[in-house]
This record gives C-alpha cells, structure tokens and sequence, in this order.
C-alpha cells in the first residue's frame, strides 16, 4: 500500500513490526520506522501540546530512555496550529525530538472535550474548548492534520463512543469507523505521494472499537485485520469499564488481531493493567497517569506507590526509591520534593515526572527483558505480588 | 573575629576574599569559602525557597556555570521550617547545591511581604503572609535561621526604610542598623563555635543603608567598616529611586568601604545597572530579573531584549539569540517556545529561565574578561551601547 516505505529496487518494505520472540500471549518485537528503530512492548511518553507536563525538554526524555512520544492532534491543531509547525519543518524538528512521534488523530479529544458536536457520515463539527470556533474534522482532515505535523504513526480517525452505550448505537458507530479508515487509508497514501510532505513515510494505525461488547469487538478487528496497516490500536478501554471488563476485552480481541503487526491498547494504564495487557498480547501503551499523579505527590515504586504529600516524608533524606537510577532519585530526597510540591514550585512536579516516567520506561525494559528471557508469565505475576505488598 | 575561618597553626585566615585586579574603581577579586571559591564580580542566581523559579534543578545551575546561589531566609523559615532543613543537614544538602549560598537576613522580606509588623529595639514583630500567624525575628533570631540553614554567608539583620523615608527616620533607622549588625556579629560569632552548628565556618556581610541621603550613606559606611567583616552590602537601592540616584549613592558609599572585602548591590538588577555598578567598585550582584521576565516571554540579548510573545516570533526557526551556547538556544526555536508560553507548559519558562540566567552569568565572565585585561571602561561603554541599539 505505503510506496514510500518501500524499497524500490528490491520491493521490500524498508520500515515495519519484527516480531523477534512469543512467550505465551506476550510478544517482544521491534518497529523500523523512519525515525529510528524501538523496542516492544514500549511505553509512549505523553507530549500533548508538544511538550511532557512537568517543564521536561527533549533531552529530559533522553536521558530517560523515551522510545515513542505521544503527541494530540486536537491541542495542536488549535494551538500552535499545524500550519504553523509545518512551516517550521514538522513537529520532530519543533520539539528537537530524536524519537519517534505518534499523533492521535484528534477523534478522542473531539468527544471528550470539544462542545456541541454533531456527527455525520463526514465527520464532526464541533466548537473549540479555547475559544469556541466551529471547526469540522473527519478523516481526510485529520490526516492531513497529522501529514502537516509530520509524526511517524498516524492514528486513524475514529468514533469512540461511551462505554454506556447501546448495543444498537456502538454497532453503527462501529461501522462508520470502518468506512472513516478506509477514508484515512486513502488520504493517506495520496498525502505520504507528495514530494512536500514532511514525512512520506508516515505509517497508520487502525483503531479498533465496540465498547465492552465483545462480539462487536471481534467483529470490527476481523474487519480491519485485513486493510494491511502498519499497527492496530483497541480504543475506547479505561473509560470507565472495570478492569475485568478490560481484560475480558483484550483475551477476546487481541487474538483476532495481526500478530505480525504492533498492538497498541489507548490510554492504559496502571502499572498493573500494562503487565495484564501485556500477558495478552499488547505492544504500546501511553497514558498520563505518570505526569497527572506526579502533580499530586504520587509517586510510583516496585513495591507499589508512595504519595510524597504525607507529613511523614518532612525530613526524609532517602530517594523516592533506593537504588532508583533516575535523575530525581540520584540527587533530591523526598523531604526536598516534598517541600517543593508544597511551595507550589515547578522543580517538583518535575522531579516528580522525571521519576514517574523513568518508572514506567523501565518497567518496560524489565518487561521485554522477562520476555526475552522466557519467563514472562512467573515473573509479572511475582512484580504484580510486590507492588501490592507495598 | 571568627576562629573557625582560620588556620589554628599559622594564625592566617583560609577563607575570606582577595582583590585579584584593580582597573579604574572595578575590582576582579576571589572569594575562598568552605563551600569553594568563586570569581568576582558575580551574579547570584535567586533560589527564593531552595529552588530556582521555572522548575531548574541543581544540575542545570552547574551548566549555566552559576557560582553562587541566594536563597531567602524570611521564606525557608516559614515553609518548610529552617528546623526541617538543619535535620536534613542544612541547605547544601537539601537542595543539592554544590556551590556558595547566600541567605539574605530575611529583613527585606519582613519589611515588604509581613503584614502588621511593629518595630522594637529588640527586633521585629509580624504576622506571616501565609497563614498569618505572629513571628518574631530580631538580630540574634535571624543569625539562628541563617545558622541552621548553614549557608556559605549570612546577611545581617537591617532595617531598609522606605526611599521615601523622612531624613530623621532614616538617621534613627540606619543607627539602629549599626546596634543590629553589631549582636548580628556577637551572635554568629556564638553560633560558630558550637559543634553541631551545620557550617562552623558561616560568613557574615553587615548591610549599609541611609535610602537616597548621601551623607548618612557615607558615615553608615565608614561606621561597618570599621567591624571587619566578611564583606559589605549595599542595601535599599532599586526601590523606586532613579537610575542617576542609584548611581550617585554608589558613587559616594563604595569608596567608603573596604576594598579589601566584597561589596554586594542588593538586589540590581538591569544589565545595564550591572556593568554600571561594576564600574562603581560592586563585586556581587542579585536579582529576579532574569526568573521573573522570563515568565512573560522577555528575553535577553546581547543587542538588547525581545519579547516572544510578539506574533513576529510565531514561526522563526532560529534560536532566542544566534550563537548562545545556552542550553535553550542549543536546541530550541523562539517559534517553539513561544507556543509553549502561550500554552502555559512549563518548559517553555524553564527554557526562558535558562536562557536568561546563562545570559546574565555570561555577561559577568565576559565583565570578568574585560576587568582582567585592563579594558573594563571602554568596553563596557561599548557594550552599553550595543544593547541600547537593539
């Protein structure tokens, strides 16, 4: 489908998923793209106006072992606009990004917080949450949206409807998201064909939905299994379903998925749920709980979470956890961190993230490690039985 | 004065400062501390409540070369207790610092942030801008903070009467200064003879005052200098006398001090007002210029400032100032970190912050260069006017 990702002498694909090993369920792969090779499963680091909350730069997340930054076509779209930063080159060159990229396509943050939208068989016509203009995006401009910032992974355009939800509404949303992907697909390819394009060799990802109905879900992911897509994203999860519900949602789906493809499951999640998801099959998270709950004094631990707010941390001269190789934790203690949450002052909340995302990315290394190893299923039920010891 | 400054076998003094170069009235000296020695004249960089604004780590002053760091007593105190900080083995520790601190006395603040505050004799009684409760702070009260925080020097406790202060409350005032420095030293003397006093080998710098009367300026001078202390400040200037004020006190009260010791401008200030005092005879300057412009996108050059968030910046690819080696300008575009001021994300000041405090340290070394070459008069006119053109 993708010319541009293929090798035109040979007519091999230059960038793609490698599946490397299979333990159980889980899989350890890798995915070439056109900014550098990763590692699965992986962590996305959240970026969503370009940048980590906390005040953490580019080399910040060097320094942490980032793979992939997640970034939301919604925010940027409004602000600074995607004119705007392509006319800067794209958004790698923005944000002095030396990862990979994956934009959202902008669908979630139409549904949750954009104002008075209305749906059609087009697309979506919606007010700004900033200051309130009419704005309509379907697929076409979503991609071309996500073509201007010039990611590595665009995400298809899709409905994501409330885990609430009839059966009757989810089954027709689901269809229109079907026929929006094709629409993706399509532009897609005309976009990635022009020499202007930032990033001709922009990869799409699929976004499989169905709310907690399983059939539905089975359903949509054999259809879209077959579109040939560089990834398959299950969206609609941790919106308000239990996590057995999620779980149930994932043994069912995920087998009907491309294995030979990276499965990325949208928005999750704890610590817990990204070892349970990964037991099954998945290969990309993102979510802001490590940013959001560092503004908060949570902080993340192997033997489960502390929150630094506490008055028993006040003169605590210990990391936030010994042995922790991440920046915060080599040179602040909590009794500082703490201070400095209380004061209101930005060094905190960026110790904090530095901490929180250092957390997750190495929970990640420890993950492929245990699954290069063999022994994924013993080991992430023993890391599961620490942290909730803690 | 302080035994524990000097070497018990030969008698000399193994910290304290030394006049390295003279060129017209600007001095290059060196100050040895226990916490090293630094390079003057120097610019200190404001860490209010152990932290610099715009969420900078201990790490990134080391790479914007900072020498010496100013932290504020009055605030320390209050949150999150200077108690706190000594168990935690003082303020170094605390904040991870590896060079010289500074505590101001904490006067300046009682002075301008307290509220219903009444002045005796025996100090000062205030009620705190947080939660309102009574403090008292005099001399001994404030060498006791500045103890257990155990910075490198301590401030003496003044009064800074307002510049509108009649001539008969300042003369009042500055007298009672001089009867405050003198049990300021008595109590620091007592304070670093204790064993379990965090740094044994505190300095003390005594406060000239007299507001914007050249004459109580003058003998208030010859009156502290005859104390023999650490170093000499000039307090209660930038505060709403004009430039030409400023620099007529300056010129009357710095031949009155030793120039055997440091003299410290509190609290100036422009760049301007830096090669200006320099060229007066100042050694160690402070101010939140630098954190506090920051903040509404104003930025330093070496052609005068810019403001980024001017829509001219809007897609400029180039960095705040071509060729600054600062770690912002290294990586980051004024398109770029405009969006990020105007999202309200915190990197955007933290790279604001950045930029302008190495722009401040920078010109102090190259203020430095200039007095080491014997040039400082016509280069700094030059360097005057090259950021009045801009």
């Amino acid at each position: 489908m993708r010319s541009s990702g293929t090798d035109t002498s040979t007519g091999e694909r230059r960038f793609g998923y490698r599946l490397i090993k299979e333990d159980g369920k889980a899989k350890r792969g890798e995915l070439v793209t056109v900014h550098g090779t990763v590692q699965t499963p992986l962590f996305m680091n959240v970026a969503t106006v370009g940048a980590i909350k906390g005040g953490l730069g580019a080399e910040d997340l060097e320094a942490l072992g980032t793979q992939v930054v997640l970034s939301n076509t919604y925010h940027l779209h409004l602000r600074p606009g995607d004119d705007v930063i392509y006319r800067c080159g794209g958004l790698h060159r923005y944000m002095s990004c030396r990862t990979p990229i994956l934009t959202d396509s902008g669908g979630f943050q139409v549904f949750s917080l954009a104002e008075r939208r209305k749906i059609t068989e087009a697309g979506v016509l919606f007010s700004s949450h900033i200051d309130g203009r009419k704005i309509f995006m379907g697929p076409e401009e979503s991609m071309r949206i996500q073509s201007h910032l010039g990611s590595t992974i665009a995400m298809a355009f899709d409905e994501c409807p409330s885990s609430r939800a009839d059966r009757e509404y989810v089954e027709r949303s689901v269809d229109r998201t079907t026929r929006w992907l094709k629409r993706c697909r399509e532009e897609m390819k005309r976009l990635n064909s022009f020499e202007e394009t930032v990033n001709r060799d922009q990869m799409l990802f699929g976004i499989n939905q169905g709310a907690v109905f399983g059939d539905i879900r089975i359903r949509h992911a054999r259809e879209i299994s077959e579109m040939g897509l560089d990834g398959y994203a299950i969206g609609g999860l941790a919106v308000g379903e239990t996590h057995e519900e999620m779980y149930h949602i994932l043994d069912v789906t995920v087998p009907e998925l491309p294995r030979s493809a990276p499965t990325y499951l949208m928005g999750v999640g704890t610590p817990e749920n990204i070892l349970e998801a990964v037991a099954r099959g998945v290969d990309f998270f993102d979510c802001v709980y490590p940013t959001r709950n560092g503004r908060h004094g949570h902080a993340y631990t192997s033997s489960g979470h502390i929150n630094l707010m506490n008055a028993r941390y006040e003169t605590d001269g210990r990391p936030i956890e010994d042995g922790c190789g991440c920046p915060a934790c080599r040179r602040y203690s909590r009794s500082y961190i703490r201070h400095l949450l209380k004061s209101g002052e930005m060094l905190g909340l960026r110790l904090m993230v530095t901490h929180n995302l250092w957390f997750y990315n190495h929970l990640m290394s420890e993950i492929r490690d245990a699954i290069d190893k063999g022994i994924y299923g013993t080991w992430y039920r023993e890391k599961l039985a620490g942290m909730q010891a803690g």
